[in-house]
């Protein structure tokens, strides 16, 4: 089958591009010695997760849904990566009982004490990493902070006893708004020297804190120094999006994921093409429009992934898209009706998630298979 | 079940707001004479549409998905509001087969003479309507515009043969860019003229063209007059929204949908509560961003449904929001690890789109039923 057999708007994910960026992530980790976590919230497929490493590969969640789904897979050592609380217990414990073995987070006391107590009550032992804050991005404890220990005091100082201080995660996703290269490379290392200071003061307190785990795609990308940096976690950079080109983190045609979509009509004295792909298909993501080159709702290509000069998606119904030249209207090609497009998204998790399946594509637009991915809690 | 035993995040249906809702636009559409077509892009569950009329009732659909579901589930009478395109008529021609009784949308000259001609070669009968634009927001031809009449001359102009031009369709969704009850007034009215005076031009062209079809939650809700319109669209109005609210169509006590998410931790320097319903749960519409009132990813009430005095979504992760007062950091309360909250929504379409079922309560927090609903196409 090809491309223009199926019905739009449809997902496509080019294996191509997608192994390549994986090999490169792994190529620019490897002389660091730092183990990645692949983030599978981008993805949510064992299909594309298989890619990254057997089911043996550490991973990253961001639902007990997703580690619930790989466990069904075969994955086992996986870090659930949005702070626990009690009433989510219950769930941890019966994926523990089939086999995973999951590491938590938290950022405070109260989350601490009831994960121990839970894990002391139920015989489980849970590996728990503390969150840190060092971008002010969103959730976590400064590295200073005086609450960092006593959250480590609430849990178990030892291995298999109960949840235990496993060490530190922190995510830089402030990264996402840098306008340089050196500002990213400075963000990595304020999220390594942050994360990475610590997990020393939680060793100085007695806890043996074995784990550093850091991570967002760009300084992943960027990094210097990993020095004390134990693991690291990206997800986007599997896939690339424009918000990551506009960040210099890709090219765009390192892209590999766009949504196929059929030009329905026109608006000619306005310079818009109307399309079938609307919010629902490319996500209501707008990530871009902070960046330097806001490419509104996606940058557009041809059938084989060829972008399209200047043309953009400049405005999105639930299922109408609107094209047109960037800049100037009146140099919009007004290309037939029943012609076939793929837009490049802002933001890879986002319109990822709005789709059930990826027609995979490799050397040219014939579709070597359909991976499922799933969705929701 | 109660809604405080439910994993969160989850997607909570006031059934008791959304059956009021449901009269009330059937109320206020009755002396009008006119029939009401639902759209069920907004809910996509053949339970809410069960609320709105037993299957025979007229429905709209924003995908050949949404039609194939509805019809599995018994409605034949089908409206797709979505340009058709050549590529897509043997999908219509299955469904035809299957039963429905499909109406499609077009507004150029090549798509009607394709879908004509299809209909001819398969053995079809297409009631086609024609799409007029009457607010410059979308698609559709100016009802002036001598391009009209090209469209309608492809079609057949009897009923019973091939693809024939049934009428005319107009939906101002530019009504949600309105800033005041008289501004959503005159919308209505533009919308109802331009598409009645495209309907008379189509019948003194000779074709019948018995179908009016107008409609979007505001003009539904604020129309003077629907003199020669046969029916009104409608899709939001079952559930309502701040985007609806800021607009004055509804109170935010109207608003049926919500998700109830757990705080999971706390910036307190900042002023923010970090829950466990981000972007995903919520999608990134920010369609309040344009209004007088920006309520950022949604507002905030408690268990109950109540909202809570000026606390907002400020911010979003894939899996994390922030909530913090409008105003005043320092006025947001910490409220503790653990609490559950609801999170109105900007836009119903798109939040409901973020998840696979509805957990329905009635009188209190007490969960009457799990309706799932669909997505993809």
């Amino acid at each position: 089958m090809q491309l223009n057999e199926l019905e739009t708007p449809v997902l496509v994910l080019d294996r191509t591009r997608m192994d390549r960026n994986i090999a490169r992530l792994r190529e620019r980790l490897a002389p660091f010695g730092v183990a990645l976590r692949p983030h599978v919230k981008t993805n949510k497929s064992a299909d594309v997760a298989r890619r990254l490493g057997p089911p043996g590969t550490p991973i990253t969640v961001s639902t007990l849904k997703e580690a619930e789904y790989f466990l069904d897979h075969g994955w086992t050592d996986i870090l659930y990566a949005v702070g626990i609380v009690p009433s989510k217990l219950p769930h941890v414990e019966r994926l523990a009982r089939r086999g995973a073995r999951l590491t938590l987070i938290l950022d405070n006391a109260k989350a601490a004490a009831a994960t121990h107590a839970y894990a002391l009550d139920h015989g489980l032992r849970l590996p728990v990493l503390i969150e840190i804050d060092t971008d002010g991005h969103r959730s976590g404890v400064k590295p200073e902070d005086p609450v960092l220990l006593d959250i480590a005091a609430r849990l178990s100082g030892r291995e298999g006893e109960g949840a235990w201080a496993a060490g530190v995660l922190t995510h830089a996703g402030d990264s996402y708004n840098c306008r340089s290269t050196e500002a990213i490379v400075a963000m990595a290392e304020q999220e390594r020297a942050g994360a990475v200071r610590a997990a020393q003061r939680l060793r100085e307190a007695g806890h043996a804190a074995p784990v550093v785990s850091v991570g967002s795609t760009p300084t992943a990308h960027f990094a210097r120094s990993l020095d004390g940096v134990t693991e690291v976690r990206a997800g986007v950079f599997v896939f690339f999006d424009l918000v990551m080109n506009g960040l210099g983190v890709c090219r765009t045609d390192d892209i590999a994921l766009s949504v196929l979509c059929t030009v329905i009509g026109h608006q000619e004295e306005k310079g818009w093409l109307i399309t079938d792909a609307g919010w629902m298909a490319m996500s209501r993501d707008r990530g871009t429009a902070r960046q330097p080159v806001d490419q509104g709702y996606g940058l557009v290509c041809d059938l084989e992934g060829k972008p399209l000069q200047d043309l953009i998606m400049v405005d999105a119904n639930q299922e109408h898209g609107i094209i047109r030249h960037r800049a100037d209207p009146a140099a919009t090609p007004m290309l037939p009706v029943g012609t076939l497009l793929r837009i490049l998204p802002n933001h890879a998790c986002a319109t990822a998630a709005q789709h059930g399946a990826y027609a995979v594509v490799a050397a040219d637009t014939g579709v070597e298979a359909h991976w499922p991915r799933f969705g929701g809690w």
